[in-house]
């Protein structure tokens, strides 16, 4: 199966209530070192704590015996499932690397396009060093992994008020919703659509990278209760 | 506002409920002359008894002292409306004319994509003489227009569910839903995606032109409340 069909099939397979935090996400799943679990966690919340992390949910997942341990964030495409069963044509471009300056998104200096990749791109980028997200949680200036889908501008008003209800339920990585018929952060949409980007799930975790912890991370592994995470956060 | 975004809006504007009949649709617009009306209304019959219409609902418009008549025919997007609201991520590619050979489509000969059009493709194409609708109608073979949209094979048993409750309410040009990773009347498909194609909705009033009635038609004209309009066939 391909990247761009697992990618629908997950966004279709999404039943997040942000109003009850109930209902499956999707999510990413990175592997991390047992003795590594706290350093992860304390960058985690760090992280999360200046905004650049989707949400506050982890799930992390032990087998005895085994050294490595996988650690579950959910996945921005999970957004993109909450929008599409309230009716709302998205349509995903892509993702890349997101130049931030005090605070605020300025442009993708790297972009690719999930239709024309077979790995997610987050993951293909994730893996190449060119993140210095604890810069810009430290200085407000840096470069972050991002996301962004495509709405028509008719749903501009319902598109806003659910991404309302889920930054009101905790999460806080949702970067800018753009203005029709203009790019975003340098990419353009389809005429009389705007575009939506959103912090990639990843990011709290590779932050920890950035401070040398060893970890491998896979996007869209799959799809979570839930209420079956832990809140490790509570800003 | 361009085609492609008043497209969306009504796409969007769709609240039609087939199992109760209610709800609004998107409806093309025809005019013509008075006199005209009986004959235009008998070519519709015919037309859907072969079930080259939509469906078998018109709603007839007439102000006093003017001549011409602006009959109400049901636009095919109201089907993309519909899926839609059931969080099935539709995506209109274009319409065309479709070649039918006893009583199968086999290929579109003439295809304008909407995102390339400033026009309604099938509002382009219906005046130009390419269709014969009504030798369909009495032969099985000849040149209706239709449409396409994609959807990720992932919803595809809820996309045939839907149709399905479309089809049990008396609407019965759904033409083809076809395979994933497959071309549809040589229409290509994004990966990992189906085609649905659909009768366009004024392929009756179109075929009232090929019998010399003189017929000036819109495509999305607006969007109507089901219930008030009329059941002109019973088949």
């Amino acid at each position: 199966m391909s990247a761009f069909s697992k990618m629908w099939d997950m966004i279709y397979d999404v039943t997040f209530d942000p109003s009850r935090m109930e209902g499956r996400v999707i999510v990413n799943v990175s592997y991390v070192d047992r003795d590594d679990l706290d350093r992860v966690i304390e960058i985690y919340r760090e992280v999360d704590r200046s905004g650049i992390s989707l949400s506050p949910y982890i799930k992390i997942l032990e087998r005895e015996g085994y050294r490595t341990l996988e650690i579950m964030t959910i996945c921005s495409m999970t957004i993109d499932g909450l929008l599409l069963k309230h009716g709302i044509p998205i349509n995903p471009i892509g993702g890349g690397v997101l130049c931030v300056r005090d605070g605020m998104g300025v442009r993708f200096t790297h972009f690719l396009k999930y239709e024309s990749t077979t790995m997610d791109p987050l993951e293909v980028l994730a893996g190449m060093g060119l993140t210095s997200i604890l810069k810009v949680v430290r200085t407000g200036s840096g470069r972050i992994l991002g996301n962004m889908r495509e709405v028509p501008m008719v749903a501009r008003e319902d598109t806003e008020a659910i991404l309302g209800e889920v930054i009101d339920s905790g999460f806080r990585g949702i970067i800018e919703v753009g203005e029709p018929n203009a790019e975003l952060f340098d990419i353009p949409t389809e005429r009389d659509h705007f575009g939506v980007v959103i912090v990639g799930g990843m990011n709290p975790v590779i932050a920890a990278e950035e401070e040398g912890v060893r970890v491998e991370t896979h996007a869209m592994k799959g799809v979570v209760e839930i209420s079956t995470m832990e809140k490790i956060s509570d800003v």
